[in-house]
């Protein structure tokens, strides 16, 4: 997740909206699914007036939009819809912080779905927005992926309870959805972190540290995308709203449980981070006490006994040991002896 | 604790369960203490379907039941007992954080028990479930274990005041157990950081370093599973739900001044494991310091010698020196005289 | 942004007003924006007794001063507005943290408006007041620049709703546009901070350091001048003023959604920030460290080699060796194997 | 203060009460004082049975017990004056946290008194539970020591309003006092502190960071034991207990007072202590530094001019120097150069 | 600000006070200035006594006493001024926490002013105590300072409107020179803390630790004294007190904005002393660095050219390249070019 870029937007008025993703040549598709206790049909519709007659319906209609940078499908939807402009605004802003904001007719959402990249090792965010009115569910999406499949599953095998609640258990089930997602980027971190931990106790290289510190900070960018989630769901259960109806809002407690999950791991994968740099250090630091200790045994040994060679290389005419039989053979003693001494002190102070 | 691992059950409906907990081979076992002032009964029963009936009485009933991964033993409790979908969830999820759910018949718990591994000096985490209602608690555990023997033993031989109190006194009972066996492991991990402090003032081991490093992340995991407690029994406290009488309250806030006692016992020991980590570092520091000193003495006293005699080891025809009588034992003189004042000068520094 | 200078003014009364800021000579310039929906009209005046007549008008005014330095400009405001003689105090005080001050018929804002300054690569700060009344908008800036051409670009070209909305509007629309310039300035420091964090990991030079830490304390700076703003949009939103309208709210909400996150930025910015000092100083370390091993590799092979040509260079008589025939191209053979030996030994070690 | 131990009580029922101190064979000692305005009486019974009557006279008694270990005459205390049974645990367990229990009849207490023990250089803890009623205080000591001599003095002299006031009264004095004996323990610690801090300054010795760090352990357990002393006070403070009269609570606001600059203090001795710390280990970094510098400019002096003496120490038949005249002083100056642009540069890096 | 001592004062009634600042000689000052819109009276009078009938007239009279180490004359003013007892043992506790207390009749204040020592380069403190009632204001100070001549100058002068206002404003007048007073230290701090940032990036000096320490430590107690003074204010904002007129309270809050500033700033000091100390451990750390480079450039270069020239320094008798006539000549060819191989090595290593 790059940092938030919004110096284009300076100044302009609420109304005009700007798209800041990136560029997308991928075309827009809506789809629609309807469902009732007895019925449940699935369409594709071309544009976003196609889908007004769903906003009144006596089933529920779940809209799914893709392509948020097609401003123009955006306006078209605040036309249609009757939103109010700074939604659209939020909405084409794939940088904004999640939020939720709640008009008397609808629940406006945003939220930062995650998956693990597995090749290139990062997550990936994506925007999602819900407009949660009385009959319908409105989700737009940057690109169309088919994150929220299982849910049309379980609608369309009438699995669970989803057929016969209202629109705020559809909303639950997606907001779960997203939810869930971040405990699978959970795992893929869990498990890198797990790798590098184990491999910094054993030998610590230095590109190690440029993995810590990348795991760092894209624990610090999915802190940024779940925390204020929290708040949101909480103010869901808080029940202010008037679409949330009693049965839902022991879901979304659930929900908001497994956030409190989410942010309870992060924090502890933020510890161990710390620990596992400070073990690292703390290798560094280990081994260069080694490589000291080996240069200071080797010195300490050689140093003076090449001195002593020395005394004996000297050209002077009146050395009297020069010229002695056992000379020779007793500096070899003493150098030995020596040696020897050193090495029992090394081996006191635990050098050895 | 193994960090969680949801991601397979990403998509069910709440209804549907899962397992989430190592596979086991071992048998349900359901067993079932019926109490009151004048009686104590304790059977085994094969199925859930036969504690139904145990389920309003005038005697209050216990029903313990061990090997949660039998799914298909869950989705029968939850059905006799008519319990939420969500929370079957929960009991199988046995990575799930400790919560508190009141409904209105009945009060669900989650906690997370602890037990210190004396051989492989970790800590073993299981999850336990309460469901308490009006005349019954119904416990339930990942493997049969005989924690709660001592109730059982209160019970039958009529201690304290447990066989004249409720259903709430008896849940009461069985948490306290949950909590006190958080200072069995305290106490453990307290002995660890004792000797481990010792150690470190007297010699810096780099597998110290492990030790700290595991005894912090299981620091970090038993705080993670204690701290939840504190808030779901101070939410039992305030007596939102009918099901705690005001007589229990006593003991639940005595509990919970339990509770808050571990979360700081453990703070203290996340600042003295700090403490050791630092003190480790600081004693490593130290030693390559000692290690440099003594490198540096050497040197320093030794090179210039060997220089000096490097200079009379040269072959220059025209050196007076050389053949100077006094030459060679003045030169000793020199030597010394060198070599002392180093060393004084060492003293001077706090070197030697 | 120097650090706070107000010895001063310490004893004046509330009423004495010292301009604290740099002395300018610049003139001071009063220009005004009048309009309604059907009406657009733009005027300078010469002092503020001219500005009196927009008070209580049809049309909504917006009075820009620039030049707060001229002290007698701000006392004849304070006259002909009647406004409480500590605000005038603060408007002056260039130095004033960021404040809201509700009275019964106006409300006074004090805010820091953000500049990167792209040449020196430092942020300016200058001090923004507003004097919000029933129908004018009263800005006061240090000096004249062109930050809120876009507000009234869209007031003279009746874009968006500004037009149809009261002076509570136009009062959002230039707050909005102070906040916004804090992602202008967060955008600067990230780029900064994305380049300093590549470089870091490249290659550790010590000038590095002075960047971080200057970059450290801009933020620490950012942070102390927007932090207030949070509080003070909060009040203006919870609506304790009757001067701002329910429909306006809503836009306030935005703003402070936009306070939020750039608070989160800067948190953000500033945990990244102390990661790649970590970064740096562990580079560093590990620099020391390699070239710790290749003193020690070529000390270790050499140092021995030598004592051993030390030995026969030695002026005994008596060397038996010295005479032996293949002694010399023996004593070959015995250094190579010696330094082959070290470097396997080095090999084993990782060292090499 | 040990880590608490209390894995012996797991299972007991709150009736059942295990005394955890160490083991003293200390006789039980009980001495009463009664005092109304105008009497004052000191007696010593034998045991609790005989203080009975004095629960409920027209004077205030105060009820003296030493020796805790005596679980037959907590569980005799608990019977004649109706306790809890939970007090009655509280009371032998003397790892308790500090705590206040408000019954309707009495106002359950436990702090920690503190003792600087000026020969080992530790703290000593000692608990004290307080049993307040209407019209007498019962205070429960460890060992008999004298440390509310001062209280007695008061009364027996009629100092102050303690002989006018209630049971409350004689409650706060001694509460007084035990928060005032911390300020004891303060001074004690702020001296070593003084100490350590202006040794570290000086030269930094390996055994500073064993006293640190016991220091900063000491700090933790103090800090433990008064931190929940401040919420107790306050719960009395808040009048919610009818025992504690309108004109007592502004002497407890004092005590409450007291406390937080008690919290405040060992903040502060926190904080010292960590700067105490770094400027320890940035001591022993300089000290490293200095170290290095000297074995450097030793080294890069003497090992080039060894060099130059091992070329003419060389045995080549054909090496035109050896036989010049002035080779030999001609080596001397470039020696002596060699040395003074070595210094020069040095000078320059300011190594010198 | 020496940390506190009140050992002394252990056991001792509320009512018993004793001076616990440093023994002073000076004599006991009591000057009463006395006005009202249309006048103006200084008078110094001798003894507390003599201050009472101004307790209770028409104009408002300011009691400034300086030299509470006069333990009889605060007696007297207790017993003339009917004071609470608990209030005499604070104004002479020196070591007094910033502390407010309501009585009906009169407010009381303790407030730490703060000098900065500008040849010490310390902070001085002195404890001042005001008593706030309807009609007079009491200050008492440590020793006789002109800290409020410009209040008295504003009275004298009739500036503003003191002579207007009632014992409330003079009161605020007087805690606003307290609490500008801080903003003196803290540019005094400011100028130091820039100065000592930029010697420490350009060159560290050890002795730059122990400024940094104790900078630190000045403002760890300069926090400790402000800190409380916030929630004074506030609670004199809050208006709970009926001396404090709803007039006022707009410029306390003022006041109250200075203390968060004063506050902010002292946090964003500590934050910046943080970093100097880490840019100055770098520094430290960057140097070493520089030194190892030095030591292993000279001794790479050198130690293997010694060891050729040991080579042949020896004396074996069979040593063919002896009595080559080429040897010396290729032996400096060697030396040469296997120091500028070295150099070229030591080049790309970017080691020099």
């Amino acid at each position: 997740m790059s940092i938030t870029k919004t110096s284009e937007t300076i100044g302009l008025s609420p109304g005009e909206i700007v798209y800041l993703g990136d560029n997308r040549a991928e075309p827009v598709k809506i789809s629609v699914v309807q469902y009732s206790p007895d019925m449940f049909e699935e369409t594709e519709v071309s544009d976003v007036a196609a889908c007004v007659p769903f906003k009144e319906t006596d089933v529920i209609s779940w809209i799914n939009i893709s392509g948020v940078h097609n401003v123009g499908l955006i306006k078209d939807l605040g036309e249609h819809f009757k939103l109010h402009p700074l939604i659209l605004e939020d909405i084409v802003n794939t940088e904004q912080r999640p939020k939720m904001d709640d008009f008397e007719d609808y629940v406006f959402l945003v939220m930062k779905m995650v998956y693990p990249d597995m090749e290139t090792h990062t997550i990936e965010y994506e925007q999602i927005s819900f407009i949660i009115g009385a009959r319908y569910v409105i989700c737009l999406q940057e690109v169309a992926k088919d994150i929220f499949d299982p849910v049309r599953e379980r609608i369309k095998k009438d699995k669970g309870r989803i057929r016969n609640s209202g629109s705020d258990y559809l909303a639950y089930a997606l907001i779960d959805m997203v939810v869930d997602h971040y405990f699978r980027v959970l795992e893929a971190i869990g498990e890198e972190i797990e790798v590098i931990q184990n491999d910094v106790l054993e030998k610590p290289e230095p590109h190690f540290l440029k993995i810590i510190h990348s795991l760092k900070k894209e624990i610090l960018f999915l802190r940024k995308s779940i925390w204020p989630m929290r708040e949101i769901i909480n103010t869901l259960i808080r029940g202010e709203s008037s679409l949330i109806k009693e049965e839902t809002v022991i879901f979304l407690r659930d929900v908001y449980d497994h956030t409190i999950q989410v942010i309870d791991t992060i924090e502890t994968y933020r510890d161990i981070l710390s620990g596992t740099l400070d073990i690292y250090l703390s290798n560094v630091s280990n081994k260069m006490n080694e490589v000291m200790k080996v240069l200071t045994i080797i010195a300490t040994i050689f140093i003076p006994m090449t001195f002593i060679t020395g005394i004996y290389g000297m050209n002077f005419k009146y050395m009297p040991e020069l010229s002695w039989r056992g000379s020779y053979p007793l500096l070899w003693l003493v150098l030995v002896a020596l040696s020897v001494v050193m090495l029992i002190w090394f081996k006191r102070k635990k050098w050895l």
